[in-house]
């Protein structure tokens, strides 16, 4: 999922405060869509296609190849990091299996990506005992000098209490722990993405944040983190749930603790990585895109089975099953796996940069980047009259029990950069433990299972090529008013 | 939990059989009662004395005051393993607080116990792909020479797998990968306590052992393992449920594995440890004992706080509340806090040898060391009689909504080892994440909660004081023909 960036933050933050409270009562309903008749027929006609689909995934000859297929990869290169041989070999072999599956115009499109490598790290707790902490390096932390940092810490529970005049005053060549409830992610990653900048504003050498999780087994969480423009940029590692607290608790009791942390970072040189396209030509109108993407690269722990292989791999899977069923949509259909989500959406982008005079023809984007587990659904970013299509589309899916839509102001990671500017959905999946696993080293192939990366591909395969294939262009409109309740009941009553 | 020799092993694989099918019907029902009036009466009028200790301890003086002790003690001290300064160190902590507390006879009893230091620890896949891969030692094994071990890897799911002719062929010089799935942690333990000396019966050079757990996180699990006589004495490391499984879809794809493992180990010398003893003694009857017990030791890896801190911590807080409270039974209660249990029950072992000319004044022996949850009630081993008044006695902890009782032929870890001698109880608690955290880094204070930490104390104040207390002495028979439907029924009955 999305590297923070402290705009895309905001976005996630209203996204996610927003889907939990009022915005579900807007849940496009029946008395509130009225589309013509023959839209909905049409719709409803493709429900054939669709079990069959279903039935070539879940229980034909492709039942378990998502699985499988992204099993053998994920054994074979591991983690996929920005700036690597080794994403760029993960790379070839994606290319490769999209040119066996006959997916067409499978290509590489080149990006210039950031490679940062984290070397050995190590904390040690001096005071008020010995024992080692497990610490973690963020995305683009610099590293302490070779003998280390040793200093005071000072716990802070947030950037309010590190403000308050006693705390800052305290701060001062310090390190600080940063030991924040987790709320949720939108609310919580501030701590991950700027905790160190905010250290740094108070004369701190070092920002040890607590995992941004809402469950720890003793589990590391890494991520990107940004240096605010003027700050002294001091190492930032992410401690445990487990560590946070308990040097709450020597604080709260008075207890001096002193913390001796060593990490070691390079910078390499940028390199060229590329973002990954396969497609299957449009029968009437190939210009006009319908796109389905996850991202290609991962963090350096675990393997990114989960974030995001399952996203990429139901992605173009999706293309590979719909090419064997012989099913060519009238519009294009296009995977994109995206390099370098994970150090700030650098592939997007690029994309996005590349292809800005073509945008006006992508009809709908989709990505999946938020798990792969029971699929439920769509989460979706467009218009009234857009969530309305979406709704009949989503009835197809009833086979697999995966009819929920939800609108949202911004899906998906990459893809909410184009909220506003293209129709976006993204997968809505059984996914509560998605933050358990994210960024650590339990994110690998254990996470994931068979039956639910079928019913995912399935969703994908289907949602897309209705979207693509329908007569009527998915419409282009958006919901300025998506926070005002009784305008958009008024807008959707008028659809 | 008990480090599982294999007697022991075979004990609790029964209890646990047993316990989740047949014997669950056989819980002691109000039918199968039939106690004299006059205890009944007697067992119902401590009510008000047990609804005293509940309200002092969840919501009066004590209130929390488990947990901050346990924290203060694990945050003090961390791990505390068998054969360190640091486990006698907080042994004298505790003879302290039980001062403290104005328990009485407060002493420890030397035991000689084993010190068994790991060292470095780390192993690396260097085909198909080069990675880390995480490895723990288990407890009593031998480490590697200083270059290593690098060998070709055979994956087996089970001990009959490796029986099998082409496995046992090919066993000779591999590193054996045991990649059994969890099935309940007395089936699968086998696994972790043996798998070395079944792997080099089969000529192999190492073993690499699956954690035992319901559940990874990419979660490492020690614990002890035992040389059969006249095996070869080979390396033996947990992995994770995680690397299990990969390195079994590369064997079942027909790629070549190949691993180096580094481990190096220290056995030093045996030591001297202590049980810790603290009392409250008897008014009547000063020589009979009601027996309440944890283990005060740990693993090296998190701090030991719900193995067994949490345990050790309600035995002996427990006999804290009642002398704050004035409660001095009839009988004596002794809190006993066992030494080494991890590497083998030393402690208990070296206790009940020193003490068998007093075994027959012990009436009822208690340990909680499989976790302080929610507390749903009690699980026990004594005859049917017994079973009886305990279910009397369980009903006065309906204000904490703990009145169950389960029998099992043989309970706790250390008392298992009493079962037929004496008659028994351990805490029954909601424990199904217990080994989830079980010999991990994450056995941390944030596994335990105070409230229920208050409520598992007040059930064993409440327990132990009431059979210490009763005018009548707690029965001394065990059911022989407990796994008989009939028989047991018939002699529920005869009570």
């Amino acid at each position: 999922m999305a590297p923070p960036k402290p705009t895309i933050l905001v976005l996630l933050s209203i996204v996610l405060a927003t889907a939990s409270s009022d915005l579900l009562d807007f849940r496009v309903q029946n008395e509130y869509c009225d589309l013509p008749d023959e839209l909905v027929s049409e719709i409803r006609s493709y429900q054939p296609t669709v079990n069959r689909i279903i039935d070539a995934v879940t229980k034909g000859k492709f039942k378990g190849a998502v699985y499988k297929e992204l099993a053998d990869f994920v054994d074979k290169f591991g983690a996929r990091v920005s700036g690597t041989r080794n994403l760029e070999d993960s790379i070839d072999h994606v290319l490769d299996s999209m040119r066996e599956k006959q997916l067409e115009n499978v290509h590489g499109e080149n990006v210039t990506v950031p490679h940062w490598v984290r070397g050995n790290e190590s904390a040690e707790m001096l005071e008020p005992r010995k024992t080692n902490i497990a610490v973690i390096s963020l995305g683009s932390s610099v590293g302490t000098p070779e003998e280390g940092i040793e200093a005071e810490v000072l716990v802070v529970r947030s950037f309010e209490e590190l403000d308050q005049a006693n705390f800052s005053q305290a701060a001062k060549g310090k390190i600080i722990v940063f030991n924040s409830q987790y709320e949720s992610y939108g609310k919580s990653v501030k701590f991950r993405s700027s905790g160190a900048s905010k250290a740094a504003q108070h004369g701190a050498v070092a920002a040890l944040i607590r995992s941004v999780t809402p469950f720890s087994m003793y589990t590391l969480h890494t991520g990107e983190q940004f240096y605010d423009d003027g700050v002294n940029k001091i190492p930032a590692v992410s401690i445990t749930v487990e560590d946070a607290r308990m040097f709450q608790r020597y604080q709260d009791r008075g207890e001096k603790i002193v913390v001796r942390l060593r990490t070691n970072i390079q910078s390499l040189p940028e390199a060229t990585s590329r973002n990954v396209v396969g497609e299957i030509v449009g029968s009437e109108k190939p210009k006009k895109v319908v796109l389905v993407s996850g991202h290609i690269d991962s963090w350096d722990v675990g393997v990114g089975a989960m974030d995001d292989g399952g996203g990429a791999f139901i992605s173009w899977y999706s293309l590979a099953v719909l090419k064997a069923l012989g099913l060519r949509a009238r519009r294009t259909l296009r995977a994109v796996l995206w390099t370098a989500e994970e150090p700030g959406l650098i592939g997007f982008q690029a994309y996005d940069a590349a292809h800005k005079n073509e945008l006006d023809d992508f009809i709908f984007a989709m990505e999946s980047d938020e798990g792969t587990f029971t699929p439920l659904g769509l989460e979706y970013a467009t218009g009234a009259k857009g969530g309305c299509i979406l709704k009949e589309i989503m009835q197809l899916l009833a086979p697999i029990n995966a009819t929920r839509v939800e609108p949202a102001d911004a899906v998906g990671s990459d893809i909410s950069l184009w909220a506003k500017k293209i129709p976006t959905g993204s997968l809505l999946n059984a996914n509560e433990r998605y933050f358990w696993y994210h960024h650590s080293k339990s994110d690998t192939m254990d996470v994931l299972d068979p039956d639910n990366l079928d019913k995912a591909a399935a969703l994908w395969a289907a949602v897309a090529y209705v979207i693509a294939d329908l007569k009527e262009e998915f419409p282009r409109d958006f919901d300025e008013v998506r926070l005002d309740r009784s305008k958009l009941i008024k807008k959707l009553i008028k659809v």
